[in-house]
């Protein structure tokens, strides 16, 4: 399939005589895919039993009618009003002990089976009533799991369920006392009965629990999901199932959730994404209507990885949001670069959130395609001429794949979090700073899961910040010939949250022969410089080691050592530093660069290169030794602009 | 009646034998006004049922024999504790849940009904006891509504209260769901009673949701200070009822509450009001010692609107407070100022909190007029002079009607906060820029409530940030015919918080052709500069718009649009472009201005025009046209001093 | 006894087979005191009544057959998961409402009174299975009282015994109102019964309130460890029972507490302390490696007061810890210094935190002595020097009395905890200031509780911010015939925190003819630079006075005033102010003083002065006319270098 367009669409917010101009009016975009459903619950089951899905089948009547296809979100994440009547326990408690009440969105607990049975027998309602709809050509499965923090609860499903799930995992309490080490301040326990959630202690929960209870929240997550697939794969196994996961969020794991789903997709919201982030001021500054020009690309990646290589967008941003502290307008063009980013980086389909501007309740400063009063607000022009575009260039195939790769993973995120040790240290900021590095020498990029089997193909992967080596890994890693960057704080820790027997980074001698006898964690305005540029920051470790030392810093501790091709990074670094490290491992495996102009990116697919200008201002590109010509946009590439070129076939 | 002074005073405070002395130098000072009672009750009613106001005449009696009169406040704010064993539910609770307990003060709930009935007895029982009594001048009602974060409750009262003030309100459920938009999220209400208060949600409620409950809160309120003024005017219809209202205080509608009132009033402390307020650290700095020259007369304007040109002081800081995280000791003769700013903007009393710093509970560092050793402090002095000073000007009438006037709207303090869209965007920031720039100018104003019938004999009238038009203000500015600024945000909602059909500000094109088709909201730090000085910051219009520009920013967006004599104001601007924005409108305009020295103010009243110097250094007036002379001080105004003007006979 | 080191051991953490081994390395390292068991309960105990005490006589025989001394700590601070299935109302209840769970430590209420017994009946079970064993040398009471604000607790129990408290204090509920002012707002109790606790109120609670309320808590502690104290004492006489205090604690009344113990200790944590606590950020910059240079000393003095001249270090700082947001490798060096700066100081016992860093649970990223594969880290190297050092030293006896000393109260820092007036204000900070000041003249120091009954032999006390006189205090102070330095803040209340009916200082005029008139407290951002040198930040009183002026402000307000030896200091001073006051009264009182390089302290014991350089660069001493030559080091004393001056005998 062509890559193409989306819009999601809500026809139970509009008069029913509009549908039909609504359509139209999306065929002429150039749109394929709509989404719908998501919030509908109300509407579809006003009182329960009711159900009303005439209008449903009327509207994908319409939208079929234009020719186009019908995304079908299940309505779980909006349970309505009356199922807290029968399911007064089904709403989430919050780690200060508050339940959480109706009357926005998301108000249900993943741990309450009660609600998961509502749901199964919903979803198949639903796939009985318009699963044989001409106009349907897919499933999303609820909506952004885990949004405004609703992974975690903490309620007496959550205690009763997290039971369960340790008896299940340790078999005796003992082998629990002993795996989360409860001898070191009397916390002994009897009998499964007495474990509680690791919220409202006098101090912090030994690591080990605290790491057991977000396995149990991602695993509720995974089976939540996996209810939903598992009926509408039996109703239409032709179909795809998708959900549409957020940007930088990592409370339960990604990939466990993407083992039951035919497509991954996510909501890209750049400009609030890094206005709400972590990056410096100056950043923010610099890219306040155009987002962070790497952000966009990683999530993208990773999003590959967790639907297989089969992903979407499942909501694109197409103007100001409301969600953020402060809501920019982005540039002219963001909606067609971001787009343009997408496809470049193998999405299927790039669906804008939303048709129309809403002009009620809690997203009515969210823009959309059209304006509240049915005029086209700005983005609609830009999604014609991508649609255009895509048509234009013939583009298809998928993307290449990357020639350096990053392990991301899902339990170091949570590890570090559990034990900062240094605050602000966190996993997605190692792997975001390497990613970041290569992707501005013009190098397309990977993102794996810890469970990869093989790095067969890859010059170069890294590995920063790992929480604990699997068997896989450690095969994986022992087989690859690439050169391979691990750490800092890798492997400094076993799957049971204590320091291994042979130190960090736990690898055998023969690959590394290097012990991190202890950590020297400092604030970040408390760096160490590294001799000839850059500087260490928040973590440095110290070695005992016979490898090879290739950076040092001014206190002459190493910072970079090797031992043939494995490469070990003692330390978190600046920008600069990463920048001067990943170069080194580019030299040394000889992996080919391009000269981008700053603020440039760009990514290969299906025979083209696609460079997006993430800067205000216009740059000049640097014509590639592999590229025959332009298609879309030339070297002159303007502010927030897109050039496609055309590479010579292999 | 000519203005006078007044004093806060607790005859249960102090030893009875204290009294006739306390009443002898409060009439030398030269006060006519004696405030008492309003936190007694444990005084009055040990024990319910035993009611014991013996004392309460007696204090009566020795301040009528000194011929001072007596403001009795009812002391409803503090019921004892024996009234939280008859009502346990009387407590509020927080918005995250927590029932707040006795041991301070304004520990009640307005919802609470039967708390309202205790409080109608004992009203009534005062009014029995006292109110025949020589010395009784008026009442105050309850103290300082709202103090302490205590208009809202979410306890089971007020849940059952608002569901019964909506039901009232949209009579069907489907009105309401309609009205608030509950189809977004499947957010739809099948009885009034699934209806729960917008706390402790998932994430934010419906904006509409979140303004009813605002709305629902003012009213009861309202319906509290109304059962007791009731109460009273049927006592004594000839005395005036009073309340006291603080500063930068918009929890509810006060313009509401003012219709039961026959005077207002307001707690005046400008040195912890600007310490804790919004202002920029440079102006914090600058007015340390002597606090925001336009914050007390913006808030005296106010409440001249709130009590239909009726209104006090109640409470003057004369010193050093308590409840600031710091607080600084006001220059020499800012206590002097402070009343002399008060009258010349119509004040009838000034009212010194309080006579004798109390050396024990909670406010024993708030300085009086006499020190805990019952010393006179700095204060003393100063409020003989303004007693003296009074006198020998003789000045009395009534402030001057203003040349300018401008719309504040309780409603849109709500908007704002529901939904800022912009973090730090607040009607009341900018209602104050814009009195703050025109009375820079020597410009006398006028606020005024957005149920204004007319705004006829302004020269100018601005209506900023707006949250909605209502039938009566619509009508007012279509008759007017003076100049008028409108905007940003004005006219952007719906009575019932949803973007209106035809796009913010809602006028008809032939007053104004213009859409507003998108906001831009960026942060204070990412402003954007205005061609020939200024600049936009947070806030930023996209408009559609046939009108002309007067003013663009540097990007050639429109920031100052006119339509006749209707001018629309796309942004907000800092210091220096609102400057520019209402120095234009006066031009345009032809109102007369005053070139005063920075950090002087002035105010006209009953033929005089009273100079008050804001700033730590001495500064010299220039006479003015319509000036005959100086009454008190003269050209050279020192440092916090004050200077009267008489003008000539008009 | 001449000082010794010690070490914290967990046998229950590691195989029984480690512990000869272990034992064997502690005696090599020079260690004598072994301290273990205080988080052992559920090890001991591990089902109600079920007790397992065998292991630990076999852990004590082992390490009493190499030698070392066991001082055994009561596992009371962790009380096994089966002890809330027993008292599940043990647990107690946070300021907000929230009770805390089991799953850390600390996890009981100090007004439990069911909990207290099952600490009487464990702890006499301990003393029966292990009182006579021959290795015990001495106990220790739980552990770290307070720790993770523990103290206070706002549950039922805590509730109830603070009524019983109020009674027994007060006799008379009307007794009480008087105290606390509670005619202020209604606040008028009827009975004992009514009272509650000072938490979740509107707003804050009447000073008194709180402050009894403090009272009270620290009174729980008292008699908490009193109980325990009872119990041991009663099985061994002859042994020494200790507490391990924090640092930078006052919780509760720290004096009090130590009335019952024939040892203090404290744990001394330099970077965790100096990175978490109020100092600015540039000398955390300048002493990130080192700690904050005056800190420990201050600690070590207050901790010789506390235990009547014997203290001990229970837990020393090894290298990095865990507990800070950033935890930094100590400089080379710091391990040895500390411990020097400890015994000049006067420790009989300096006990490194702990022997093994342990590879699970919360504080496996808290250096020990030995790495978790059982390698030594850095300070096991510094730990044999110092023991080394000791014994060549052949240092002894006790630390020489101070030339000055300062008053340190608890009562005053819950005061100004209560009443800051002005947002960080603290006795702390006042303590801290005078005491860096005195000792950057190589003054020795002591602190003194304001029970103290006789400042004789000292050339000067100061008594900063203190909350109110006692009688012991007054006569004291009266009958000093020395240099006295007082104020600001000192006797500016009475013991029911009301202002005293003289107005601070609350001293006869024949003392101090001076009241406090009114106090001007402003951020610490708008200090008023003072005549000559130093500044007045925070808090500035103005005065009343006859005394002779010393310093004034360029607002001529007077900073230091005098009458005879009395000097009363009218304001906060930053610390150059400080240091010139501080120079003033040695000046006057002719106290010889040392010229110390930048960084650099010491300290006298025995005949021996031991300089320490907490700077990161190296200095040259200046040797002094008592010394007759250096023992340890020399006069070029390295970065972290210590070096021990013979002094000739008096």
């Amino acid at each position: 399939m062509n890559p193409t367009l989306g819009v999601c669409y809500y026809p139970e917010h509009w008069p029913e005589a509009w549908w039909d101009g609504d359509a139209r009016r999306m065929a002429e975009v150039g749109i394929t895919f709509v989404r719908i459903g998501e919030f509908a619950w109300s509407k579809l089951e006003p009182t329960p039993g009711n159900l009303t899905f005439d209008w449903l089948i009327r509207a994908m009547d319409v939208l079929g009618s234009h020719g186009l296809k019908v995304i079908f979100g299940t309505p779980t994440a909006t349970p309505p009003r009356w199922m807290i009547d029968k399911h007064p326990d089904m709403l989430a408690v919050d780690a200060q002990g508050r339940q959480k009440g109706f009357g926005s969105r998301r108000h249900y607990d993943f741990s309450h089976l009660g609600y998961r049975e509502e749901c199964a027998r919903f979803v198949k309602l639903l796939a009985d009533a318009i699963g044989q709809h001409p106009a349907l050509a897919g499933w999303q499965t609820d909506n952004e799991y885990g949004c405004h923090g609703t992974t975690y609860s903490y309620s007496p499903a959550a205690t009763a369920g997290f039971r369960g799930w340790l008896e299940n995992k340790y078999h005796t309490v003992d082998a629990l006392n002993e795996a989360w080490g409860n001898v070191f301040w009397s916390m002994e326990y009897n009998t499964f009965e007495q474990i509680g959630l690791p919220n409202l202690m006098v101090t912090e929960a030994a690591p080990a629990h605290s790491m057991d209870f977000r396995r149990y929240s991602s695993d509720q997550v995974v089976a939540f999901n996996g209810l939903q697939v598992d009926i509408l794969k039996a109703a239409r196994p032709d179909l795809p199932v998708i959900h549409n996961f957020m940007g930088r969020f990592s409370e339960f794991d990604h990939y466990d959730v993407g083992q039951k789903l035919d497509i991954a997709s996510w909501d890209a919201y750049p400009l609030g994404h890094l206005y709400q982030g972590p990056e410096s001021d100056e950043m923010k500054a610099q890219f306040l209507r155009q987002g962070d020009p790497d952000y966009q690309g990683l999530h993208h990646d990773l999003y590959r990885a967790v639907g297989h290589g089969r992903w979407w967008v499942m909501e694109q941003q197409p103007g100001p949001v409301n969600w953020a502290h402060h809501n920019p307008d982005p540039l002219p063009g963001m909606a067609r670069l971001w787009a343009w980013e997408a496809f470049a980086h193998g999405a299927e389909v790039v669906s804008y959130f939303r048709w129309r501007q809403a002009p009620f309740a809690q997203e009515q400063m969210h823009a959309g395609l059209l304006r509240p009063d049915s005029e086209p607000a700005p983005a609609y022009a830009e999604a014609v001429q991508v649609a255009q575009e895509l048509k234009s260039t013939g583009i298809g195939g998928t993307t290449a794949k990357g020639r350096v790769a990053i392990v991301y993973d899902y339990q170091s995120e949570w590890a570090w979090q559990i034990q900062p040790q240094s605050q602000g240290f966190t996993h997605y900021a190692h792997v975001k700073a390497i990613y970041a590095a290569f992707r501005k020498r013009g190098i397309d990029i990977d993102i794996l899961p810890p469970s990869t089997k093989s790095f067969a193909g890859y010059d170069i992967v890294a590995i920063p910040a790992l929480f604990a080596w699997n068997d896989d890994l450690r095969a994986t890693i022992a087989e690859f010939d690439g050169h391979l960057l691990i750490g800092p704080r890798s492997g400094s820790k076993t799957q049971n949250f204590a320091i291994p027997a042979t130190l960090a980074p736990d690898l055998p001698a023969n690959m590394l022969d290097l012990k991190v006898s202890r950590v020297d964690s400092t604030d970040p305005r408390h760096g160490v410089l590294v001799k000839d540029g850059g500087a260490v920051h928040l973590w440095r470790e110290r070695v005992d080691t016979r490898a090879e030392v290739v950076m040092e810093d001014e206190e002459n501790f190493p910072v970079l050592l090797s031992q043939g091709k494995l490469f070990y990074l003692a330390a978190s670094g600046d920008r600069a530093l990463m920048q001067r490290v990943v170069d080194y491992l580019i030299a040394e495996a000889n992996t080919p660069i391009l000269a981008l102009p700053a603020g440039v990116r760009c990514r290969v697919r299906d025979g083209f290169r696609v460079y997006f200008n993430y800067s205000a201002t216009a740059a000049t590109l640097t014509k590639a030794a592999d590229e025959t010509g332009y298609v879309v946009g030339d070297a002159e590439i303007p502010a927030a602009g897109v050039t496609v070129a055309s590479l010579a076939k292999v």
